[in-house]
């Protein structure tokens, strides 16, 4: 293979580097791939922190100790900023998004995966001090925003369903009273996680934190500690804590009384 | 802001499209972030298709045209190849995995961030040509795949659910016999998608095709054109087909009856 160039070598580390978030390559990685010295990739990386720092493409740092080496984290992304967020709120206050029971159609932004992505690594920024080992979600629409958070954090999703399902296995079960105050069941296959994890919670929408509670009490069952918990949109007005240090990426007033509502990015977005 | 380097332009450049696939970036957008000359950051483009190439990292293709410009698709990636598909089916083959009823529980590699990707990728890339407007899939553990190969072909993904919800506006229901011989609905919010689109349907798992069928006949109330057929499992010696050219990432024999089952990429795959 011919010697490849710094410039060569700069575009295909910022490839592997962001297309795995949070993993630690080491040097030696690096300086196999590109049969080069140590001491050259070591100037590479330098480079690197400087373009992505001045352009805000996320954060290189290098990480010291045996299992030491060089870790890509999409935080402080100028793309996912607070204008982001207030991006979507835009189009979250588009006419015709209004339903009946003081809800709001944004499923369409659910699973728009370039909105996914961002929102994903915005939540994702908020927590890689917590030492999450999954992110879990309920079943349906909160599981994109989930996947992106856990791609950025680099830990498995894991998805709770309304019912138990022949091909998840034996499963546990637990009822919770949803936030329209009807009883529903909450389900987990057993295999899933493991006592003793650290679990991130991310859904797509709060009002009263049925859900929310549920997934906690469904993790106790586990035995697994649930370390943090965040939501895409969440109702203010009616909003009940959940847990101590939750957020939400946006806030809703509440439109049950079929007032207009007003929606606004979290204060904790810069 | 200094004059920035070439080995930094590349970086940057690096990131903003592979962070974007199949998006057509002009090389206006580079000139006026890097502040330099269109010839530079033509030979910037050449000199990135040249690492993509040797390093198996997917196209970079120029676009020629008014729209024209620069765009990258993760196809041909080195890291998702034949080997990638077989890891995945060494996994599946794993004991404790078999369920009664003839299932295999893969719900973990459906929810593994890096796993997704790949898969989404290799998905994707078979399916560039066919104008998909946007992926279509059925709740609930084939979003994540769908997801990512959604991502890939820069279209929104769609989920189909078992039974309309109120937050998602008016819907249309249709009824189909699922795999099990169970008749089941299948609904889809009416402003989901437009008339005229084109869909990808891609699902986890196919046994006898029911869930897909049900997902074309969906598809036909909003007068929507089926134009691929995706799934990541699909049983072997049961399978009937759903559609000409449907696809499967990993092709499972029948365990139904009990007898050890065989699991392997599926020939496309190279």
């Amino acid at each position: 293979m011919d010697k490849i160039k710094r410039n060569e070598r700069l575009a295909v580390m910022t490839q592997v580097l962001t297309a795995s978030p949070n993993r630690i390559f080491t040097l030696s990685h690096f300086c196999e791939l590109f049969s080069t010295a140590k001491s050259t990739v070591s100037e590479d990386v330098a480079i690197l922190q400087g373009a992505m720092r001045q352009f805000g493409l996320g954060q290189l740092e290098t990480v010291t100790g045996a299992a030491g080496g060089v870790r890509y984290r999409p935080i402080g992304m100028k793309a996912y900023s607070r204008d982001f967020v207030e991006m979507i709120c835009d189009k979250l206050r588009e006419e015709n998004r209004r339903l009946p029971g003081g809800y709001l159609y944004f499923s369409d932004i659910l699973s728009d995966p370039e909105l996914v992505r961002g929102m994903g690594q915005l939540i994702a920024g908020q927590y890689y001090d917590v030492g999450a080992d999954f992110v879990l979600t309920m079943e349906t629409k909160g599981i994109p925003v989930a996947l992106a958070t856990a791609e950025a954090l680099r830990v498995p999703m894991i998805i709770a369903r309304h019912s138990t399902k022949v091909y998840e296995g034996s499963a546990v079960n637990i009822s919770y009273v949803s936030g329209s105050g009807s009883i529903e069941s909450m389900a987990l296959s057993r295999r899933a996680v493991k006592d003793g994890q650290k679990a991130l919670l991310v859904d797509d929408f709060c009002r009263g934190g049925g859900t929310a509670r549920g997934m906690i009490e469904l993790m106790k069952e586990f035995s697994v500690q649930v370390v943090g918990c965040c939501f895409v949109l969440a109702v203010e007005s009616e909003k009940q804590q959940v847990m101590a240090g939750e957020k939400a990426l946006m806030l809703l007033s509440d439109m049950r009384d079929g007032a207009d509502f007003s929606i606004r990015p979290a204060d904790w977005i810069k």
